[in-house]
């Protein structure tokens, strides 16, 4: 007898079981039938609330672009607006720096999907779409201050490092505190000194 | 009846086993016994060749780590002798970029052992040593050219660029040439521009 239940937070949950299942087994394990055994749920229900796996998945990617986005907005909530260049790049980039145990648990998952995944899982094509989003961002950010002779290979530069920090921190090679300091003498390499470095 | 073997080979062809566990179900699936199933031999010979799994890691790592240094040293004699350091770093860090499929295995188990596996994995704690030393050689190289303030982070820097153009490249989000590209102006803005480009 179903009760009656919150659909969105059960949507949720179900994400929340699917990235349990890719920090687990990896991606090649999401199927209906894994996320739905591991939300301790039918495979009827999960259908219900997504139809297919293609579905499911936009879902779960959603759930973590929204977080990033509330964090992004908080962060930049604290900046003087407009914000400038360096520090709207910045606060955008340290949202993929493991500095806390949530950043840390997506940095796993969505790397391990990079990583691990095959290219044509609808997964890592969500992926690399965010991935695109973000470089149009971060370039806008570079080609708008008009620092960089080449804001496009500037920002493969910067979201490779960012990335390239996040394994290292996972990997238990680097501390948070050593990733954001390599990532703040990158920025000033590329935007100059944060502003309230010279207060 | 065993016949006589080449040990070299069958360490290697086990070694082998070890690396394609890694990569097909992640390092938490290494064991005596996985690796003896993938290499279709028996678990006692396995233990005949390595005695421990901690042996038998140690060996399969030393493979990578001979094969990098092999190529490493090919790339480094076709260098004017000393090389400069810029050239120097980039000899090393080029053989992490998949530019090819040796180093896309090799960048893809790597990769996936420093984002999946548990921090107390004698693979893992092995990886960490490689990167230690490679650290050391990067910030010699940048200490002796005197061009950064601090050698330290700019080789936090390096070598998580490296790493995260990887990564880039292994989810298929990043041409080899797009990477290589980007490591080039890395390297001129660390180092100033290869004498090369100014023939």
């Amino acid at each position: 007898m179903p009760k009656q239940v919150d659909h969105h937070q059960r949507r949720h949950e179900i994400a929340g079981a699917l990235w349990r299942v890719v920090a687990d087994r990896g991606v090649a394990a999401v199927s209906l039938r894994s996320v739905a055994a591991e939300a301790g749920v039918s495979m009827g229900l999960v259908q219900h609330y997504f139809g297919t796996k293609h579905q499911m998945v936009g879902f779960a990617m959603d759930t973590v672009a929204e977080r990033v986005a509330q964090r992004h907005a908080a962060e930049v909530a604290h900046l003087p607006q407009p914000p400038a260049p360096r520090a709207a790049v910045r606060a955008l980039l340290v949202q993929f720096v493991p500095t806390d145990q949530a950043r840390r648990q997506e940095g796993h998952t969505l790397l391990g999907l990079l990583i691990g995944g095959p290219p044509d899982d609808p997964l890592a094509g969500r992926l690399r779409d965010g991935m695109r989003e973000l470089r149009e961002v971060v370039a806008g950010q570079i080609a708008e201050a008009g620092i960089a002779p080449d804001p496009e290979t500037a920002t493969t530069v910067l979201l490779g490092l960012t990335d390239g920090l996040a394994v290292h921190v996972i990997g238990g090679y680097l501390t948070p505190a050593a990733a954001l300091a390599a990532l703040d003498v990158h920025l000033d390499s590329v935007f100059g000194p944060a502003p309230d470095a010279v207060p």
